[in-house]
């Protein structure tokens, strides 16, 4: 275990990977760099800069990376409509190939030769962040505290963090019964009472959104602008992706909209269960999916469909970084050109509803769809021969005998 | 056109259909025989015999068809999770295969040798009732007026009427100024001010559900059991299909459930806004998936959701009765054997919530999934090793220089 | 009919399309403007000018597109191993797109309203044109004599010609029984004997390939050259990519490769028999295979070959020009920038047999699959990770009593 | 390790299996129980008794699988025409899961608690054996010695057995350079030379099979007779599956057919070169693809060809007893029902064509394929409303100006 030299952390100023800081020191007789980010989890990131040196770390990253979250993995994601296992927006999922990546370039950067994370080993966290470090920088070494040492109850953490001075109030907050993980696009809750699929999530668990009882008693309306899929502005004022995300998940939130209570079959094995808020993202699905009804061939809607949840499985196993990924992305982004437009939307009460869309790129064709006289913009008699020649080769087994049901 | 000799006309004792009656009397005169059937539309299908009578029909079928139709055709589909777009529930194109199939037993019983339909001929309909009838009687002559006559406007249909001693009044309600169709599944609106994608549909529109607004400010609880996919009681009262589906509809109903607003990709080309109310279906959906979340396995419920769009689209277009189909069901089918337990839902306007799910056939396995001590249940250390193999080859590549982004 | 000014009529030169020339001016009285375009069909092009001259067309249109071809469309198809239901090239299918492509540019250049083609109304080949005319130029008027006129018997064709002055020496081969079609990709035979699929094919039939038993008792080897999925260069030669097809061809074509006797499943519905050679084709889809076996990643050419069905069904029913072949095409191009390098094949009496195959972005790594020592490269211990924790999900099953077959 | 008290080694009777023997004796002090199995592999499966006792093992088990290995295992997998990766026909892969359950249902009979077996930790056929043993025992202990010991060079292997009186001539034959393993189904070869991917294979390394120059120079014609998918007589003579095999092996063997030299990419990540002969199965696949061809539905066909490539994965991988084959198994099973007839093949010097295919339940309506006159079978106008209506959102797209290239 001697041979790491420095190894760079995922560093989150809490009091679990802060005693995985001087633990690697430790065992391995390293030096440590950690690297914080802001990617919006909803607490200040300035304040692990002192305490990573209380912990004798020398080398310290600090970073607000909401904007290129948001940019560059929450929205190409929502343009395929990603929704893993039909309800899973993959909130986590999403935040963890970002941090591989600038684990990676600072280990680049700092010159280390190993890179160590909180993640544990039973989750599909420890894959995310590994996969992308070896694909990023393929001789990297990865330490995973958590599938090595014997820290593996609370009384043994707290211990260590006796013996070794590091102060317990580094958990400044009650310890919450549940296993959180938060950033801009959403909050996710594990363990404690979860574990039973039957029990009902305790009201006072979720920190992101009111109830839809205790939301407001009338609707906000809102409209959001996509260009090429993404949305660029809010009822009319141009915004940033991470100002997007933040906006609406203020308005989703305070609209109850976004909880999402469900098993799910992680990449290792076993089901979990795991509760989720993600108001902005939800309103954001919805919204792309309708600007995309009016903008996208029907063929092409109906790929993406089929794709998607093979880009859902590979984003949330981990394999943003792989060959798959881009090129499910390259037929994705291919079909966004035109997806540029308007979408109205009500939110009330945990529903976020469409209630209206436009484009200038709308291939919606009123004078054909009408119920009305279309002025012979459409051939009815057509219909005839195309159903004719669709049912030939179902006329032709029946003919022979086939049997029909 | 005078080698007709009887048809079977799909009859709902309405203006239009009644029409038709005449229509195919006089342009192929020929005997018309009229079924019409009870799939859950909401509306008394007995007062169709004597209007029928008074066109002179000989040859009178009225069925209730509600229990098959939901058993036989709305399960089956379910089972799927399906989908149409991403967000319609299909329940205009599951009702069509089994009218499809009746007129083509009721014309072998009756000795007929065409069948009709008073579908547009710019819409999906006409394809799902063509196809099945050539699918089920290759030989079947198959008349749609909507595509042949010339009365393609109000006022050319009424002053048929007018010559052809047609009661009018057969229209008894106010004519709505939307396009509507029913059955259990649901019911959809179309035309009229939808013809806008940009213009929210009116409140009084919507007739199955109150709005979320308008409904009950405390929560319904309701638990589903299923068995083999299928849901099989409610808050432990054993029903036979359909009545599942009538008091779903009623509960999803009453607490604003299942109101949609698309706009969608049809068969034949064009794009089209539709209004519809799913209430009971919108809560079949979520519980079927929750229920499967605990009782299939990852790799047969990844298959699933990468078939579903394209069984949708098959049940969209009209292929229920298709080689394909029976394909895809047979496979969707052979993953239900262990679908089996109780979901527990929570509705409230417009919401319908998981809070609960169990099964004696659960794979979630507490004891593996555990925060806590899981007692050797699972060897963390393995992690290590099934992320380095799935990492190898990303590894190679980035050995030897592949771009990773 | 009188409201067509002027057709661009795609004209071989055969008697079937100067009959067709000189229907198009009686029935429209319409000016008829002929394209005329060498794909490698093996005949000259060029003597169809004094034929159009002679039937009074004034503008007249002959290209050369042969390279063309084979770049912008065969290349690109054969980068993703196209195959139509396991066995079929897509020759015809492939040509057309480029047709119609020029049919609606000479449109557009000679203020044109309309475009004609010869093919029947019975196969694929009029949707192939036409799909592509109207997604280049919607408002385009279609005239498909072969749906519209009467003369649809070998007998009504030379009446016609007889009273219209068409010298029927035009057709200067004896009749072949065989409806054929060739291009730089593929000769088709089809009718005839073949129209009973327990014929054996006749030797006198193919034309481009000796039969395997003519082939020489001597194999032939070649090497070829693969830049980013194209073949670039033979043995070590570079060439445009039409000369590597010709050549290709003769290689094949000499050693007995390429004929293939099958049954298909046209787009409008019906089964038919169909002889193709195909020389080059084979050989290169063979190469094309083998270079990507050591540049591809795993997962990528597994998504591949799940989206190559989809897009061969594309390119056979004529959607080439459509949003859905666009968004496979960026999928599969996506893949294809490390796909060069060597390999070196044996031509041998029908066998097209891969024996080599190099490149320096190769991801075979010699030092990981040896089943000598490696050094450590490859632990493994990792395995047993890998298989416990992907026997996770099968074991839980298993101990809930799961059937496993 | 003092914790098994009895394994059941899949155990071939050579030298590596019996050390393994040996060992897993002196490592676990625990009983083993040998399965020997003849599936065709082409070596007497007897001799391997007197080898176990020799060795001091009481439980032998000797089996002639080779009925139900074809039966259960290849004619199910060929159903799907099953390839890898455009080439496999995974002849190595589709015998582990019957090896795995003669391991499983031996232990259980024998009152074992664990298996083992003599595949390394680089290879696929570990993760085969395991996943199955797991899937069908979720308990049970499995001993990967090439994992494990240190044997790891043919040096200390010998040495082992000096030391341990293990009889070296239990290796009878020279040492072959390659790595193979054989079944009815093919034989393998890997390693040696075969590890540069761009040499030639050696002539004399293939066994199964003479070389096309050797081959007859006068074909061999054979008809197959298909029911349900699967060949039950050849040349009208009713055999059973293994007999089918072994049948078309001879013929393919004697005529130079089904030789393959590929590289591949294996589950646990790398990729590696190898040869295969599968004489039988090469003719198999094609003539199964031919009678398809006139029975098969289109979309059955295709969805056939889409799901394909996912089983094999399934297959190569070692998931044969998972839902996710099952699942699969059901669709494909589904289509096989009418799939009924006889194929005519021309076998000549590595070639194997189809020449004629008929069936009682064919598709191929000759009346309506036809280029004579089909009396009306057919009306080709309907191809105009097929191809319009085909068309509408390619034209409303370009209507719109979306560009089309």
């Amino acid at each position: 275990m001697s041979d790491v030299k420095k190894v760079v952390l995922a560093y989150s100023g809490g009091l679990d990977t802060s005693v995985i800081v001087k633990w690697l020191q430790e065992t391995y007789n390293c030096e440590v760099v950690t690297f914080t980010a802001d990617i919006g989890q909803g607490e200040e990131v300035e304040p692990a800069r002192a305490k990573a040196q209380a912990l004798g770390v020398k080398e310290i990253y600090i970073e607000d990376l909401r904007e290129e979250f948001v940019r560059d993995y929450v929205y190409p994601m929502f343009r395929a409509n990603t929704i893993y296992e039909g309800e899973y927006l993959l909130g986590t999922s999403i935040a963890r190939p970002l941090i591989a990546r600038r684990l990676i370039e600072i280990a680049n950067q700092t010159g280390a030769d190993a890179i160590s994370h909180g993640a544990t080993g039973k989750g599909n966290d420890q894959v995310r962040f590994e996969l992308g470090a070896y694909a990023l920088k393929p001789g990297v070494k990865v330490i995973a505290p958590w599938r090595e040492w014997d820290l593996n109850s609370r009384e043994k953490l707290m211990a260590y963090c006796a013996e070794n001075d590091i102060p317990v109030d580094f958990n400044k907050k009650k310890k919450s019964p549940y296993s959180m993980d938060a950033n801009l696009l959403h909050i996710s809750y594990e363990g404690g009472i979860l574990e039973d699929p039957w029990a009902e999530a305790e009201e006072d668990m979720w920190r992101w959104s009111v109830s839809p009882e205790a939301a407001p008693d009338t609707p906000t309306y809102v409209e959001l602008t996509f260009a090429k899929g993404d949305i660029v502005a809010i009822d009319g004022t141009p915004m940033r992706p991470h100002e997007v995300l933040e906006r609406l998940n203020t308005l989703g939130g305070d609209n109850g909209i976004g909880r999402l209570d469900i098993v799910e079959n992680r990449y290792v094995g076993m089901k979990s269960r795991g509760c989720y808020e993600t108001p902005g993202g939800s309103i954001m699905l919805r919204a792309h999916r309708a600007i995309e009804s009016i903008t996208l061939d029907r063929e092409e809607a109906h790929l993406k469909d089929e794709l998607m949840p093979k880009y859902a499985e590979v984003i949330y196993n981990g394999y943003w970084w792989s060959p798959e990924r881009r090129m499910l992305q390259a037929a994705i982004d291919e079909t966004q050109h035109n997806v540029s437009g308007v979408v109205r939307m009500k939110l009330y009460k945990g529903n976020a509803i469409v209630v209206g869309r436009k484009s200038e790129q709308s291939l919606f064709d009123e004078s054909i769809a009408t119920f009305e006289d279309d002025a012979g913009a459409y051939d009815q008699k057509d219909a005839e021969g195309f159903i004719k020649l669709n049912a030939l080769r179902l006329r032709i087994a029946a003919g022979k005998g086939r049997k029909q049901d």
